[in-house]
C-alpha cells in the first residue's frame, strides 16, 4: 500500500499513549564506541566501550527518540571521556526530556604489572563496567571490576601427599560509591586476597614464586569473598557492594561459586 | 613439602570460621545435565539444562560441601524431572544443612507450530529459565521465557513510500508466580503482542501472510512491552513481572530496548 | 508501491542467474532441534543439536529452497536420529537437487563415569560435532570431540619446592573416518593422555587421588598433542586428524595452545 | 614430595623429545593487548586486539618458550602498531628459533559515516582480523572484515501486497593479498552490495531513505555473495578470497547462509 507523503514526514513517536503505563527503561543497547579513561598514575588509556543507555518514559509519552542517544555518543570527541561520565548522563536525561535515566559502559582496562622476582613488566587486562543513574536529579554511580586470579584448594592441599589442584578464577567486585575509587584500588584488593595474582610474563624464577605463593595461600571461594568483605566493610567510601568468586575448577567441568552482598545504607 | 597423612583424610571445610561473615550464596555454577519436562499438551520433552545451585552459609561455618550439590543432580534418574523442582530444591537445602538456598535451570524448550496458511508443522525453540528459592522454609518460583519474534517499525512504515524496516527481536518475560503457568502460555502472550511470530517452515503463501501481518502490526519496543504489561497486570496468577523487548535493528548495528518491571505485592 | 498479485505467487528463486558464478555453500545455519544418539553401551541418549545444512549451487541456478532444509529436520520423528546421519544427508542433497552438500550437527554428549576411588557415578558432558559431506555422490564423515581435562605444568613442578600450577584444559580431537569410531573411544584417548581426567562427583579420597595423579603426570600442551598423535597414527580407522590442546593457564590470563594435523591419505 | 633445588632452576622445555613428532602450531591464544592502526584517511585509531601467536616445533624439540610470545607483545610501545605487523611476525619466528609461525589479531575498527540525507556523521563498528604467516621465510597476509548490513528478501517483496521482510545480516570477506588493501575498501564493497548499509544515527529523512533503498535492492544471500565475487574476481590485488553472507532472518529463528571461496593461484 502506498503511503502518501508530503514535505513533512510525520513524527510517529510524539503522539500520546492510551495504555497509561510507564516504561522503566527505554533506549539503546550494545553499541560500541571508542573511549578514553584516566588511570591512577595519571596516564590516559584508550579502549573500546560497549554502551547501554536508557531513560524512563512516563505513561503519557508514546515513544522515546532513539537517535538522540547515539547523537550523545557521537557529539563529543571521537573518543568518549570517562571523566565526563556524570555530565554525559545528565546531558542524556536532559535531551531525552526524562526525569530518570541510566547508562552502562563495559570496557577492557589494562594495568602494567612487574613480575614478582624478575621485575619484567607486562600488561594484564581486566573487565570493567561503570553504571550511572540519574533518579529525579540525584546521581548514583556503581563500578564493577572482574579480576582474573589463581585460586588453590585448601582441601586438596591438606589431603594430598604432594600437589594441590588450582585454577584460574574470576573475582568480581561491584561497589556503589559517591567518592572516587580507582579501578587499580579494587583490582589490588582482589589480587591480594586470591591465592595468587596473574601476570602476562613470568620468567622461571617468577613461575617458581607464584607456584609456591599459591600453595602457601590456599583459599576456598568462601575465603576469597569473606576476606574481601572484611576490607570493604571498613572502607567508608563504599556504600554498597557485591563480591563474587568463581573458580573454573581444574578437577571438574563446572565452577565453584560464592557471593556476598551488602548495602550499608539500607541495611 | 610433604604433608604427613594417616588413614583419616582431614575435613577442611568443617572447621569454624573466625571472620563472622555470612555468605549469601555458595555452591556450583554452570553444570550441564540432561532433564525432562512435561509440556502443556501432556507430552514429555527431553532437553539439556544448565544448572546453578547455591545455599546460604552462616557466619560460623567455614565452607559448604560442593560435591553434595552434584550428588543431588546425579542421585535421581539420569534425567532431572522438572515436575520435582520444588522437591529437588528442598532436598538440596536439607542435605546442605542450610536455611536458605536456590537453584536456577536454563534450558531450550521446543513448541510445535503450524504455519499460518499452509498448516505445515515445524518446531520453534525458546530459551527458558526456572528459578526457585527456599527462604527460611518458604518456596518462591520464578520463570523466564525468551521468545524470538518479528518487530516492524511504525515510523519507518509511516514515512516511507514503500516498505518498512523490520528485524528479529527478543521478547523476554520473567514472572514470579505461586500458581502453575505453562511455558506455552507465556510464549503465546509474547508472540501475540509482537508484530508477528516466527516459524521454522514457511511456504510461499505463509511468507506472504507473515510479511503482510507484520506490516499491519507495526510496533515500537515501547508498544510491545506495554501491550504485554496490560495483559500481565490482569493475570491474577502473576505476583511480579519483568518484560523486556530487544530489537536487533536491521538499519543499525545496535539494539533498541525497553523494560517494564512491577511487583504487585511490594507495590 | 503496490505489487499486483494474482492467484499464483511467483517463485523468485527459480529463475536463471546471469552472473555465472557457482556458490560453494548455501543453506541454513544455527537451527536447534532435538536429537537422539546411540551410545557405545547401547543406550539411547536424548540431546539438543545445533544444525548447519548446505548444498552447492551451480552457476545457472539463481537460488536454493531454504524451507526444504527445515522440512528435512522436521520430516522425521520429532527427534533426529544420528543413526540415519548419512541417509539424512543424501535426502537433503536429493531434495535440493544438488550434486554436493554437507551438514554439521553440534551437541552435548554425556558419559557416566565412576570416581576413581569411591566409585561414585556421575555424568560428565562433552561437546561433539558430526560433519558429513556428499561430494558428487561420495560420502565423507568427520567427527570432533572436545574433552575437558586437567593439565599440570612440568616446569612449575620441577622448579618449585612444593606445588605445581595446573588448570582446566580443552583437548579437541577431529577425525575423518570411514569406519565406526565411538565418541567414548575418542574421549578415552584424550582423558588418558591428559595429566588427569575430570569427574562430576569427587569424594575426599577421590580428590586426593586426582591431585596426586595430575602431579605424577605433568604434561605441557606439546606433550598432550604428541601423545595423542602417536595413538592416532597407528589407528587404521582414522584417515586424517587434527589434535588441539588449550590450557586455560592458572597463572596467566591467556591460554597455552598446541595443534597437530595430519592427512594420512594426502600425505 | 620435596623437589631439591639449587641455585639453578632447570629448564624443562629444552630437552630433546623422543616421540619424533613435529607440532604444526604451538604458542599462546586469546591474549588481549592495546593496539593502534592507521586508517585510509591517514588518522591513527586506537583499539584493543585479541592475539593468537604460534610457531612450528620440529620433532626433536620438546617444547617452546611461551613467555617469549608475550615479551614480543610487551616489548614495543604499550600499543602494538599494525604498521609493523610483518616485522613483529619475523621477530617472533626469530626469537622462538622457528622456521614457520603465524599470528592472528582480531579487533574492532571504526569508520565515520555520514547519514545519507541529513549528512549527520556517526561511527560504525566492524570486526576485523589480520592473519600473517611466515612459512620458511616467505610472508603471507590475509585480512578478514565482518560488515553488518541490511538485507531485504526479494521473494517476500514480490509476493506481498505491501512490505518485505528484512533483517540485519553479516557479510564477511576474507582476502589473501600481497598488496595493500584498506579495510575501508573491503567495507565499501560489502556495503555497496547489500540491500542497504547501516548507520549509527538516522534522522527521519534518512530512515525513509534507507527503508526505500533496501526495498529497491532486494537480495538473497546468494545474490550478495555472487555480486561481491564478481568484484573480487577482477581485483588483481586479491590472490584468494572467501565471501560469506549470513542473514539473521526476521521471520525465522535461524539464519540463511551462503559462501563462495576461490584461490586464483591454486585454481
Amino acid at each position: 500500500m502506498n503511503h502518501p507523503y508530503g514535505l513533512a514526514i510525520p513524527d510517529v513517536q510524539s503522539g500520546a499513549d492510551e495504555r497509561r503505563i510507564a516504561i522503566d527503561r527505554v533506549g539503546i543497547k550494545s553499541i560500541r564506541h571508542p573511549m578514553r579513561i584516566a588511570g591512577k598514575g595519571g596516564g590516559i588509556q584508550h579502549t573500546i566501550g560497549v554502551f547501554n543507555m536508557h531513560v524512563q518514559l512516563p505513561p503519557e509519552r508514546k515513544g522515546t527518540h532513539m537517535s538522540r542517544f547515539v547523537e550523545i555518543l557521537n557529539g563529543r570527541d571521537r573518543e568518549i571521556s570517562i571523566a565526563s561520565f556524570e555530565a554525559i548522563l545528565r546531558e542524556m536525561v536532559g535531551r531525552l526530556e526524562a526525569e530518570s535515566g541510566g547508562m552502562q559502559i563495559s570496557f577492557p582496562y589494562f594495568i602494567t604489572k612487574a613480575a614478582p622476582v624478575s621485575g619484567v613488566p607486562s600488561l594484564l587486562d581486566y573487565n570493567v563496567s561503570f553504571v550511572g543513574e540519574i533518579v529525579q536529579g540525584l546521581y548514583r554511580f556503581t563500578m564493577k571490576v572482574l579480576v582474573p586470579v589463581t585460586s588453590l584448594c585448601p582441601c586438596s592441599r591438606e589431603i594430598s601427599i604432594y600437589g594441590a589442584h588450582n585454577q584460574r578464577s574470576h573475582v568480581t567486585v561491584t561497589v556503589r560509591t559517591p567518592a572516587l575509587v580507582w579501578i587499580e584500588d579494587l583490582v589490588r584488593i582482589c589480587e591480594e586476597n586470591a591465592s595468587c595474582e596473574l601476570y602476562g610474563i613470568l620468567k622461571r624464577a617468577d613461575e617458581k614464586y607464584v607456584t609456591e605463593k599459591a600453595y602457601d595461600n590456599a583459599k576456598f571461594v568462601e575465603d576469597i569473598v569473606r576476606d574481601i568483605a572484611v576490607i570493604l566493610n571498613t572502607d567508608e567510601r563504599i556504600e554498597a557492594y557485591t563480591i563474587e568468586a568463581e573458580n573454573f575448577e581444574s578437577i571438574h567441568n563446572h565452577s565453584a561459586y560464592a557471593l556476598i552482598e551488602r548495602d550499608k545504607i539500607k541495611g
